[in-house]
């Protein structure tokens, strides 16, 4: 019986995983990977079957079970299998139900940490998500919703600490200003966005709340990442490294 | 003039560092680092100066200003210089302060982010910070507060968040659940704390919020996460693995 290695692959560039992790995916007989992933991660499993079983959001849950069942065939069948995560394992993916289904089913698992978009977007900004006298608290969350949930879930949370960072925020900046804005924070409050962050593909807007409950964004070609709250007011020095300035808002 | 590399060194492990740190670690001239960075990821620059500008908490701040005078003596001075922080340097460090004073300076800076102690914290205990249908919300904060502060300015996002990771919770513990249980957290909420996350004197422990309002927990060795929320639920696989069981609360 094999052991599953549940592995962040990192925000996006190839060389923004663990050590850990590229140690592991040299030697995985296996890898069952998401969609999203640097096809230079990739190459280092060079030993490994390589198998996509990635999906995007809004597919049905049956591809989930075929997960489940792919990781513990695979492990029946290897020695070292790598699940290989976008970002991080522990943060907004279906990590905690792979686990289980490999518990239920008596197989060891391991969970190697990856860098999480927000903190790429804030290495990628050159801002700090926390600041002394400014910003002592950090949201991370997504703002989507499935059937049955509304925006009061996420809002209570975004709105309350100092800065949020939304995930998942591809075409939904306008109705997420809108609805931080209607719970109570000030309009005037910067955000930065940044899509396909630490790729060579990466954008990065500095705007408002206010200007964004108005904005019509051009559509995003990656993932994108809203950071909200007073540290993200636009610094100086970045004024000429802005990508696309077309993207800025009026 | 040299670059300034802000570098996240991750949670504690050597080789949860980035590929991309591990690479500018040996090319660096010269290194300031943090008190906590391991041994053998310092080890990694071999052909650098290595110099330790570490500072615990409640130092004055003169020996911020040290760190950003240095910082830029060694910009002028060498071509690659690393300043290495541990965990990411974008969260809970004077990052934005040191990037600002090399700024100031006319130094070039790039930020490579680290895992955090949140999500290094997760990876251990086998917990998603986000689950479906449990905890779409995650906060991130340090209790900690220094003059002129209070538990107002961070109780406000740990409680509206479905899961909230403290950071330097190390003999705060019982004075965070008190804020927590206070402001309308149920002391019902299950509470993980893990010390020294990644290190192999990594200790781990699961209670609930009103254990620890009574709890007096021996003293912590290294850095303390305390993980509270409904997602941090023992769970039943983990029983067998718990560290020290001895500092359990009854």
């Amino acid at each position: 019986m094999g052991k599953v290695y549940l592995v962040g692959a990192g925000p996006g560039a190839p060389d923004l995983l663990t050590v850990r992790a590229a140690r592991l995916l040299e030697r995985a007989d296996i890898v069952l990977h998401d969609a999203l992933v640097h096809p230079e991660t990739l190459a280092l499993a060079s030993r490994a079957r390589r198998i996509d079983v990635g999906k995007r959001y809004g597919k049905v849950s049956t591809e989930q079970r075929f997960i489940h069942r792919a990781l513990v065939e695979a492990a029946r069948a290897h020695e070292t299998v790598v699940r290989l995560k976008g970002g991080d394992p522990m943060l907004f993916g279906r990590g905690q139900e792979e686990i289980e289904a490999l518990r239920e089913a008596g197989i060891e698992v391991e969970v190697v940490p990856g860098i999480t978009a927000a903190l790429a977007a804030a290495a990628t900004l050159q801002v700090s998500l926390t600041r002394r006298g400014i910003a002592r608290t950090v949201a991370l969350l997504t703002p989507r919703v499935g059937r049955g949930e509304s925006a009061s879930q996420w809002v209570g949370a975004a709105v309350q600490a100092d800065s949020a960072v939304l995930y998942m925020a591809a075409g939904a900046s306008r109705e997420i200003a809108r609805s931080l804005v209607g719970a109570g924070k000030p309009a005037a409050t910067p955000v930065a966005l940044v899509e396909s962050a630490t790729l060579a593909s990466q954008r990065r807007l500095f705007t408002t709340l206010g200007a964004l409950t108005e904005a019509d964004l051009p559509r995003a070609e990656g993932p994108v990442v809203m950071c909200v709250g007073e540290v993200f007011r636009e610094p100086a020095a970045l004024d000429s490294v802005l990508e696309n300035p077309q993207i800025r808002t009026a």
